[in-house]
């Protein structure tokens, strides 16, 4: 039950992002506006890809994004192409650095809005369908890490919107052979390096906000004073939980079971479903 | 700029004033309703008296209030006849365990709601004017430290209302002559383990909220029913920033410009006026 | 890897043992002479029973213990009858709050030197062999956690003794499933807080240390002049990891492959074997 | 009373220098050798320099440097031609942010291994003699952070060495005046970015250790087979407390009461004198 931004394109301080926006992530993580929690105060994350490594540099922290100094450091010194940043609001897992997004595994990076609904009752049966050989390396206590783990043991690194999709079914198989009549609430953030998917879904029909930013150019045209919108490529993209900024035109609602495709050569925009196994 | 809570009377689990209440001190952290910040996440402490010691125990840590577990763990287990309680909003200043209230010299405690204006500009001056043998002694970075090093410099051992209104006054004198048209703004709780002195002052008398608790004996023929009210003495008083419950007729502000003593033998309520020296 | 000590008897502020004595365990945070790792600055908790509640208070953080302010204060101001104290050294999981000891359950308290010899080898089988109404209460990733949730499947709060032997077989025997050839390593303390249990086993037979203090009567024989030795009861027993202090007599060291009991009426000395289901 | 080490030269990896090596400024915050303290595990920190960008990122933390995983992540992903690390031992003030090192103002950083003696007797004399337009911006409790603004009020942006002889000066003074004896020890690295200015110095003339790495082409010759010498400039250089690595020729000692300066165009090594006012 948090707040997340992806953002892929031209390499930018991520300060540019993610302090400079009105409403920007780090004010939200005080004061959301479209959330269920108005406060995301129980830690934080940023994850971004730096020039010839492949594996991303993640740096979480427990206190609120709002009074880290060492965020704000980072945000000021750091240009990446290919960055992610999320801020959390418990809903009652411990507040520690292994409960805080984005999850990595390689080079691999994910972050995740929502919950599984009850997930005291389905925890155990889905802990025990990760891959033997990956459990030992969950190292906190959320559903969102877990989630993490089943998209990895379901093949993540060959077919990310495959994986996603028999993950959330067997969270929603298992939630509903316990009795929880909508198990699964999601938007999610998954990115190789390369390519960054995103998808929002809830067995309810009923999913957390998720938006994407309008095409460079149009944007571009539309706001031709803009200076950040001159200075970035034309496949730079933004994917937010909650709009920050208020430039007219740029956000755009990613629709209910849905999930985009952000990459060299053509963004994409597909149809979510559950796969049941 | 933070809430504040003073209890002092029969010994009772901090938990029955700090977690229970609808509303509590815990729940204003993420959610304040009176408050200039809605969130007061940066940082907080406790501070009480324990049986045949002389000297509060304090503890402090820097996270939100609201998801820490040894705060929990304290408010659960420990029984105290006065205990002052505090969650901070930081303006500026670093988020930091010396920087959180409440403050403590020997068997003296002093916490602090509001602010220095353009503390930035009277600090230096302010901090000369505290004793020299004194002066070491301050860790944190705060105004509210600041001002009790002056109140205690001033005479705070002997003469509490005195050493406030003269620490007022100077700090009052000092931000005029930088030019600050309206220098303090302050609720302030102080105590030496057996006293309770509460002050509400602002320069622009336009102070932040403070109330006191009805007395006793009158709550619980108002309230019958309420358990907390037959277990607790006659002298049991609460002094808070923002009531906490929702019980009909228990909480009223103290008036400007003004202080309340909660001693034994009957508390009192007395005007204040900064001293110049 | 780590060093722990329990104390039962009079009622005594925890600063008494925790930080009083010569070489006390805080001392040993930083510089222990009998560890494997010298330095024990991976985190550290307190736990301890207060009148008139069953539940014990736990007081966690993940910091050294040495440079601890809010320790400091407990250990200042609270007394205890029961209670243990733990400093960490990891070898390799996450430094965080629920990784640090003592773990609690209800009424029951655990902590733990040693290690489950490749834990990452036998951590899945062993987590799925806790009771599933308990295992989504497990927070953290130690193999320590993991231990207690083994014994409290296996019947810790009929039988201490069989859960602990039953907890034991099963990881010796997973262990050695997965080659390892010494796969346990451990004392361990727990208690009920009436009751307490210290059990010093590793498969090699070569334990880390463990001492329990001599009788009261003896030691205030032999120390007539120890000031702390005429304040507590006959039944007061302490045991420690390492011996702080440095009173002749004083400590007794627990033998290969057995445990303790302290308790009202006599302690026992007894045997201890690993039972395999 | 601490660790440190500075880099100038070749861009590298913070990795490269900072965990790779045997015995690495890491492995020192468990285990120096050569310090008055073995253990420096209150807090360390980073500086660099990026690309484009004046001003450093500083990145300090509270725990210890050995365990802490944002330190890891930045060490493996950020690279610099211009770096500081600090791991700290306190002796006794607050652990906190900002106490660690290096500190900042502007472009210039600083940090310091050593203490005023007796502190408490001359710290208000110091703090009155800073700048009273720089006063405000102190924001911990450490000599280390005064000496810093004193430096500063004395003059260090136009000349580092004198003002660091002036700060050196005043405290022997201040000190003295106090009856210290030997006022002041201290080993000093000081950067605008450009240039690196190292100092060792202390009144008893027996000063914490300190050696400068000797030329690359000197080593490149003596190890031709060593990897990183063939990768960095002739002109890199790295100054430290304690040697990390085994190269044997690789480090010198700076001599007693003098300072290095490492610069484009060849380095320097000359006296140091305290300025007395």
């Amino acid at each position: 039950m948090c707040r997340w931004l992806a953002y892929a394109g031209t390499p930018i301080l991520l300060d540019t992002i993610l302090y400079k926006p009105a409403h920007s992530l780090i004010d939200q993580s005080m004061h959301s506006r479209l959330g269920v929690e108005t406060t995301n105060g129980d830690g934080f994350g940023v994850g971004w890809y730096a020039p010839d490594i492949d594996v991303p540099a993640v740096f979480r922290d427990t206190g609120p994004a709002w009074s880290n100094r060492n965020l704000r450091e980072i945000a000021d010194h750091i240009r990446s192409p290919l960055f992610f940043a999320h801020i959390r609001a418990t809903t009652g897992t411990a507040v520690q650095q292994t409960n805080c997004h984005p999850f990595r595994h390689g080079r691999w990076m994910w972050m995740h809005n929502g919950a599984i609904t009850d997930f005291h009752r389905s925890k155990r049966e889905l802990a025990v369908a990760v891959d033997p050989d990956l459990f030992p390396d969950i190292e906190g206590s959320t559903d969102s890490e877990l989630m993490f783990f089943l998209a990895l043991t379901f093949g993540l690194e060959q077919d990310p919107p495959g994986a996603v999709a028999r993950m959330a079914g067997l969270v929603e198989q298992t939630g509903r052979r316990h009795g929880v009549e909508f198990p699964l609430q999601m938007t999610v953030a998954v990115t190789d390096g390369q390519r960054l998917w995103a998808f929002r879904y809830s067995s309810q029909t009923d999913s957390r906000s998720l938006f994407f930013s309008t095409r460079v150019e149009t944007l571009r045209a539309l706001h031709p004073d803009v200076e950040f919108l001159r200075e970035v490529s034309d496949e730079t993209r933004v994917i937010v939980s909650e709009p920050p900024g208020d430039l007219p035109g740029a956000w755009n609602e990613v629709p209910e079971s849905s999930y985009g495709i952000v990459q060299p050569g053509g963004d994409e925009l597909l149809p979510f479903t559950p796969q049941f196994g």
